[in-house]
């Protein structure tokens, strides 16, 4: 069973999951890793039996659960960093070190029977189906009282970590809440207490009358560069009203969220020639009351860096691009066409 | 100027530094960096016209400043990612947000006149030289009271960020104490309040009496793969005895320094065929009163993972090895012949 291991100074939790290092990818220079083609893809029709039986798939009307005839498919991840989900976690002592079983979930929600089609490319309708599948196996997870946390990852390519190219996300149900959420409530919880208002209401106003970093907006979400961008074409997705919690989306809402995935994955594509990215989504705990305080969002950071020694020894991310130049680059870039950019003029003259 | 910026919701700052996209490697996918070859290396005997006037350097008796006759050469970095160092830094705000100006240092130290060797192929008489590098360079700039950190760095290898091949290590000077510096200071104070003791000095007592998880050590220095070890080998170089600052080390413990560098950066270089990696030394603050309980060490980080979308969004890393099964592994590295393995057995199977 994967483990979780607690950093006796910070506080912090690594997680050693060494079953992970039988995937074929798992322990090799990053430069080197294999990634299988469209003939031997697990998620690609046909090969439904290559993956373990599915949690979960939209599909056709007749067609039987693990064959062809699906449009999102949703499988527990082969080699998974944390589980089972049926045990409460056991947390131990290690001379004055602490210790937590990983217990949980690993899921993968492949996100279509294409082989190279992403967020980018692929129509509105079939990122509505995905997105229907996060709210969905969000709902279906959170009902289990060993998982704490639930994150939605999203590898694209892989020099951001995807060791299987056909596009698919990633939900991990974790035993705690992981420090980057609860550093964010913290923050929720500080904004509140000096200024009465919910921090990211906040941003999201003074977003908008600025209007230097909006990438794009639709009804219901602000894409926006944030202000302190970590990464060159760092970008959020922010819903417009107050809420928590990713599951509390109506269908129009998801709509309108499958809509900024696409216009912002198909504008970074078109305008950095399709860099690698990764993005999750924040949302509340599970079992935290995370009202009235928090606003549930997606961050997306294109791998265009490399976070070096001062990064990793400083916590402080340099950053070559200002965000305003990143937005103004990316408010211009034509989706309408399938060209890809071949330069960034926008920022390599800065 | 480079500017630092301030999240709203987390607090934690970011580094804009757009001069750094000037940079030829600056600004591309990782995988197209390009590193000079030595015949236009400005870091090379002969080019030192190439590179900002010397700060110091170790040299043949009566050879002049940047020219060659030098062993050890300090240089203001091209592309600074802080400075300058001669003003005070400005706060201010925009809107809601909160701004610093990036005033500070950035120098780079090569470490010798050879493009190609790094602290695994270099002698030890020479790491003892780059050693008193640090320790000149931390005292020097210590005396500024525009630094509250001193931060010395090395990033070995393209993909760990060396934009420049010939092996140097960088010293970072900034206006404020870094998070990853901070959340280290809190976990020192919260033990000592718990259990009296310093926590560094406790995980020395504990990793001495187990013993799995060392790497190495001498009289002075333990070499240690941590408890909670984000990557697979990551390993922790740590004073045996109780200092906060590195600058303190006698001629004696600078020797011992510069072997444990040796010792497992060969290990390293040879058991796992010369991966990227970056290091950073961890000590006090400049201007706060470390004592008694800060014990400042040295982490080093071979890039053989990539932190994707579940590492960026919880501050978990998944690390797919043991660091007692990782230190086993380096223990018995033979470094005395300069044969590298082509396998990682004691890995790859588990």
């Amino acid at each position: 069973m994967p483990q979780l291991r607690q950093d006796l100074v910070t506080g912090r939790w690594v997680a050693i999951a060494t079953e992970r290092a039988k995937r074929p990818s798992s322990f090799s220079r990053a430069a080197a890793v294999a990634v299988p083609p469209a003939a031997t893809c697990p998620f690609c029709v046909g090969h439904e039996s290559m993956t373990p039986p599915e949690v979960m798939a939209y599909r056709a009307a007749g067609s039987e659960p693990n064959t062809p005839g699906w449009e999102v498919r949703v499988v527990p991840n082969l080699y998974p960093a944390f589980g089972p989900a049926d045990i409460e976690p056991i947390t131990s002592s290690c001379g004055p070190y602490t210790t937590m079983t990983g217990v949980g979930v690993h899921e993968v929600i492949v996100s279509s029977t294409s082989h190279v089609d992403d967020f980018a490319s692929l129509p509105v309708n079939q990122i509505d189906q995905i997105v229907r599948a996060f709210v969905e196996r969000y709902d279906a997870n959170a009902r289990n009282p060993v998982i704490q946390y639930l994150l939605i990852i999203n590898n694209h390519g892989k020099e951001a970590g995807a060791s299987l190219e056909h596009p698919h996300s990633q939900l991990f149900g974790i035993p705690l809440v992981p420090f980057a959420v609860r550093e964010e409530l913290d923050g929720v919880r500080r904004y509140r207490s000096e200024h009465g208002a919910c921090v990211y209401c906040e941003i999201l106003a003074t977003e908008q009358k600025a209007g230097e970093r909006i990438i794009w907006e639709n009804d219901s979400f602000l894409v926006y560069a944030p202000f302190a961008s970590r990464t060159p074409f760092e970008a959020s997705v922010l819903p417009k009203w107050h809420s928590a919690r990713v599951q509390t989306m109506t269908t129009a809402q998801q709509h309108d969220f499958a809509s900024a995935l696409h216009e912002l994955t198909a504008r970074i594509s078109h305008g950095l020639n399709d860099p690698p990215y990764n993005f999750y989504i924040h949302t509340a705990p599970v079992h935290q009351d995370g009202e009235p305080g928090y606003h549930w969002h997606l961050e997306l950071l294109p791998k265009l860096a490399i976070a070096a020694g001062f990064e990793l020894g400083t916590g402080i991310m340099i950053n070559v691009a200002t965000p305003e130049a990143a937005a103004e680059y990316l408010r211009g870039v034509d989706v309408s066409t399938s060209a890809v950019s071949a330069a960034t003029p926008g920022i390599q003259h800065r």
